[in-house]
């Protein structure tokens, strides 16, 4: 073998390189002449026999998703309601799996055979010198030590199997974003404080408390000798944080089509978004806890304070970043007229949204999180500046990227039951988990709404509490974040209850909530649109402003009279709000329609009525000298139609629900026509059917 | 080095294996004992740091479209009509491009080293056993060798460059089956034969030309030894394969935004959808062209013929794909309620689009061309039993995917001129390729217009053949096809010059259209809708069935009686066109609505009402004895409008341009009010605007 040379070369150059630079140096052992252009055609060969494999199990999932699709279409027309499509998908995921893992068996000659001996280092890029050609590999992830052995097998197997990051780049950002911006603002903000008190002080709560039993679960399974690796205090913090995202999707859909209480909605609703959010960054500081010192797994101040800080780090950064791309997106779409070309506003919006994701994850923040804040804020400012079209098209688009992804995830879940190489089922700490997420749950709810409630106004009834009890589903982002690392013992064991888990809640809780409505009697059938408009005499007429914390009526009335009419067409001009001495500054952010916003009262664009009514309340809460269009404006607003602040405030607040109440009846129960009575949207929609079929 | 053992291991493994089963062996002859859990910090250090970086690349191709889109808004606001979206993509990308290669340098410490040594296979994956842990390798590609040597610099670079197959395997699919969703139906079918043999016929014809003339060039260069490397004759081949597939899409934006003619508009739009089919086709069976014996580039008969039945086969394979599975589609649609859901009908449509593809690339056709027959079923059946939502959904969806799939490769296409390692610019081989790309178009369009012309009605005047000459764009497809192989300095060379072609035809030829136009006086603001339907009086109107080949006529009345009838709830009801025999199959397949058409007749959907137009036709052509239900339909269908069968046909082909002349406009010139009279779409966005703004 001539390779000893190359070999000291190697060791040269690499004693002269820093040791985080770890030098992808392979020299494959097999000295054999052979013919170059026979070589190239073997490779194209397999090459495209690779391409034409992944095509084929890109294929299965493409007709999983279709067959779902066919059925839940079948269960909605039946008026089936005790399994979710999500619940569907899993099982035709199942199916499919045990077929992939018993049925189907690869002949062994597809495999690449390995001969491997020990290395340092697995660099990101690998190097190959194929006699004078170089070919570029690249690291695709770790594969377990059982898996190689029994490769044969295991082909077909590992070749379904995703590259975890695919869940949390592709499939769960549009998940999140669809979820921030379909947000029922609204009820989501009256009940802002207590949901995020759940989202935040709940989930840190049921992590620390599961994550303590899991850890007793653990110890306990030491002493009887059931542990076959190291399982460490980090990884049951780890498995707390991952397991205390819920998911209630399947929940919610049957929520929207029975009109349960819009509270008890935005309640679920609001806390399942954010506390997302507060698991994914809770789990990466936890994972970032590493103290000094050869023993890694002790307990230490800073580097307990370390990973506080890198929680309140990225959680924050994420945050601003989610914002401001929302704020330029807002002001691009305000300032420029792009509204008379929906194709390239929707095109714009969506590079928009997307590239929040791409920038936070460039920055090291959390790309899901700014996803979710960036959603919020496009759904608050840029959704009033887009023309009506691209209102309906990126609703529209984001529904079905949602749609397709969540389904696509859950029938993976289904499938990676059986197909998954390493999974480690054990009794003991599968029980104990079950029992830990109950604990936690309860932990979270239970205590939480007593403290709540003795600040709410309208309580959170105890039938509530149950239900919300019974709704913490886990779903999607626990599933994202379990099998995005399987590399140890511990998280192989975590994944595997992880899964357990997630079909439990999805099928027994999913199935079970109409039965739990019906036994907690929680008033069904309630219209979240007229709710608050019984009308003038105010009959159990509640008030958002008056109900909600006296933070969210500071921050309402600033972004009332300052946010929104800088980064939308709509509120009262800033000529109106701002101290005089910002005249001109007012006048040239102040859009035309803030003064026009007279001659639209006819009009049916609530968003707009509503911000004339609010001028009102912008001249009760705050005083300022106003120029003479301001005044004139609100003057005949005021005229025009007779509304207090609240109503307003509600009103406003509201016009984002029209919309989504409509979605959500269409998506989940379109048929019945005892719908709301029909906001502008879906007066829009009846007459495309009526002009059309 | 303790390697030997292994490598003996190795050898005899090795033995044992097939040729064609190449052992992915590898063992790295660096030795050194390091602490494991160091490693591990090390990998996810460095994979997060390239996961950040990918964010970060791709972050740079959402900015350059967000800023083309913007800067499109400003061009189309002012009116410019001089450069397309696509033209001005390429600009930005150039201008990234140049920064990208000039001004920024990755500190070399990035990089990884490379030590290489001779191999005998590059396998598609690779197992690495790092102490223990193993990792999977996947084959990203080849890399030049001169961008090895200077590795330090190129990181970067390397960076921003795609696998090709991804332009093929994401980015094309989407913009193919756009163009054959939103065929202008009418004006297709019309000229349908024209087409086809500017396809068919005009696209070997050039790639034919285009091959000698390169080869002629190509033996100049050897004798003036200008030649690098080997350049046969296949080569030559598949370089006239890939520039004889025309892109027009600036020329068809500006057609659209001024009415040009509508023959000019099917005939050039229709030619470049095909041949950009059979570009593939071609060019692919090209290189499967593989005569036995030890000199592989002789003529050969048998393999001649192979290649040849290669064509057919992969062709018409690939048409039948896309046909059935748009069929399926559309039973699908009809035979479920599935109209009730419009998401879920939009994720059916899209999964069964996408599915297509993936099917074609499993069995080894071309999904590309599946995709693009696919589209064309699609629309012609499945978009009649969509429901209008979902029309509108699908519509926009796949307008959305084309637009940003389009704008993402012009401007990547810019990048790559700079980015690209492996450039092999040659003035002759430049020169020559410019005029053999323009010989080879002048070579499809006179001769072909010339006999057409013999045939034809109406006849291709001789200033739409120099409109035709002139719009010989070259495109996307062009662009990849030529990138999907650089490895060999051929293909280099060709993707070089192809990258010129593509730039020069975008931007002079896109550029001077509207000077074209003029200086042809080609007559411009021609309604399309309008020129057939001047009124009863029957003035200057042409009648598609008469006009068109007799091919087309019996496909027609075979589509309109039968195939119409069994996917889509219009036509006729089979009843009254199947033979009385088939009665209860007639009467199951037929659904309800074919029934209850005249009830619609008062109804604006043009649709349903042609179809009862229509049915005067069928007995027209055919007379069968019609069971009760048929006869009373079509009787009073007569009685309600009085429609010719012409008209009918004239009509039914017109219903898909509606939709597509209002998308076309609203896409170039929105805010122009001189649409043609407006159909049903545009009147509810028009509804939209004034219940919304």
């Amino acid at each position: 073998m001539g390779s000893t040379c190359e070999v000291n070369a190697a060791m040269s150059v690499w004693r002269t390189l820093p040791l985080f630079v770890l030098a992808s140096s392979l020299c494959l052992c097999l000295s054999r002449a052979e013919d170059s252009a026979m070589e190239n055609i073997v490779t194209e060969k397999k090459a495209e026999e690779s391409h034409r494999q992944d095509s084929a199990d890109l294929l299965i999932f493409i007709l999983l998703l279709t067959l779902t699709i066919l059925t839940i279409w079948l269960f909605k027309h039946r008026r089936f309601r005790f399994l979710h499509e999500t619940g569907l998908a899993m099982i035709y995921g199942l199916l499919v799996g045990v077929v992939l893992r018993y049925a189907i068996h690869v002949p062994s000659n597809m495999n690449n055979v390995t001969l491997s001996c020990n290395v340092n280092a697995s660099p990101a890029t690998l190097l190959m010198n194929v006699s004078g050609k170089f070919y570029e590999y690249t690291l695709k992830g770790e594969i377990g030590a059982n898996e190689v052995n029994d490769i044969q097998d295991n082909e077909m197997l590992r070749k379904v199997t995703f590259d975890p990051e695919v869940f949390f780049n592709i499939l769960l950002p549009p998940i999140i974003f669809h979820a921030g911006y379909s947000l029922k603002r609204r009820h989501f903000f009256r009940n802002l404080g207590s949901i995020l008190v759940y989202a935040f002080v709940g989930t840190v709560v049921s992590c620390f408390i599961i994550g303590l039993l899991m850890y007793g679960c653990v110890t306990l399974m030491k002493q009887i000798g059931q542990l076959g690796g190291d399982f460490f205090f980090t990884d049951c913090l780890f498995f707390g944080a991952i397991v205390s995202a819920t998911d209630p999707v399947t929940v919610l859909a049957i929520f929207n089509e029975l009109h349960v209480d819009s509270d008890l909605y935005a309640l679920l609703f609001g806390e399942s978004v954010l506390n997302d959010a507060v698991a994914v960054v809770l789990s990466s500081s936890i994972v970032a806890y590493q103290p000094e010192g050869n023993n890694s797994h002790t307990f230490e101040a800073m580097a307990m304070l370390k990973s506080f800080g890198i929680f309140l780090g990225v959680f924050s950064g994420s945050f601003a970043l989610g914002m401001a791309t929302g704020v330029v997106t807002a002001l691009v779409t305000k300032f420029t007229k792009l509204r008379d070309l929906p194709l390239l506003e929707t095109a714009l919006f969506f590079l928009m949204s997307w590239s929040t994701f791409l920038l936070a994850e460039a920055c090291g923040f959390t790309g899901v999180v700014a996803v979710l804040f960036c959603g919020m804020t496009q759904a608050h400012y840029t959704f009033n500046n887009l023309s009506p079209e691209s209102q309906d098209r990126t609703k529209q688009l984001f529904e079905l990227l949602n749609f397709l992804a969540e389904n696509f995830i859950f029938s993976y879940m289904g499938l990676t039951l059986f197909t998954f190489q390493n999974h480690v089922f054990n009794p003991i700490f599968i029980v104990g988990a079950f029992l830990a997420v109950f604990l936690g749950r309860a932990a979270n709810i239970y205590p939480l709404s007593f403290l709540l409630n003795l600040g709410r106004k309208n309580k959170i009834t105890p039938n509530f509490q149950h239900m919300m009890m019974f709704a913490g589903l886990r779903g999607a982002m626990t599933f994202a974040l379990s099998i995005r690392d399987t590399a140890t013992y511990a998280r192989q064991m975590m994944f595997s209850t992880t899964l357990l888990v997630v079909f439990f809640t999805v099928w027994i809780c999913g199935g079970g909530t109409t039965q739990m409505l019906s036994c907690q009697n929680i008033r069904v059938g309630v219209d979240a649109d007229q709710e608050n408009f019984i009308g003038p005499d105010g009959v159990e007429r509640r008030s958002t402003k008056h109900e909600s914390a006296w933070p969210f009526r500071i921050w309402y009335n600033f972004d009332h009279n300052y946010l929104k009419p800088i980064l939308t067409h709509s509120g009262p001009p800033l000529t109106a709000t701002l101290p005089a001495c910002c005249g001109p500054l007012a006048r040239c952010l102040t859009s035309q329609q803030a003064y026009e916003n007279e001659e639209q009262l006819k009009d049916d664009d609530s968003d707009l009525i509503l911000n004339d009514g609010d001028i009102t309340l912008t001249y009760g809460d705050i005083t300022v000298s106003t120029d003479a269009t301001g005044a004139h404006t609100s003057g005949t607003a005021v005229g025009g139609v007779a509304v207090n602040s609240d109503e307003a405030l509600d009103r406003e607040l509201a016009f984002g629900d029209h919309e989504l109440v409509i979605r959500g009846t269409r998506l989940v129960l379109p048929m019945d026509d005892s719908e709301p009575p029909l906001p502008l949207d879906s007066h829009r929609h009846r007459h495309k059917y009526e002009t059309m079929s």
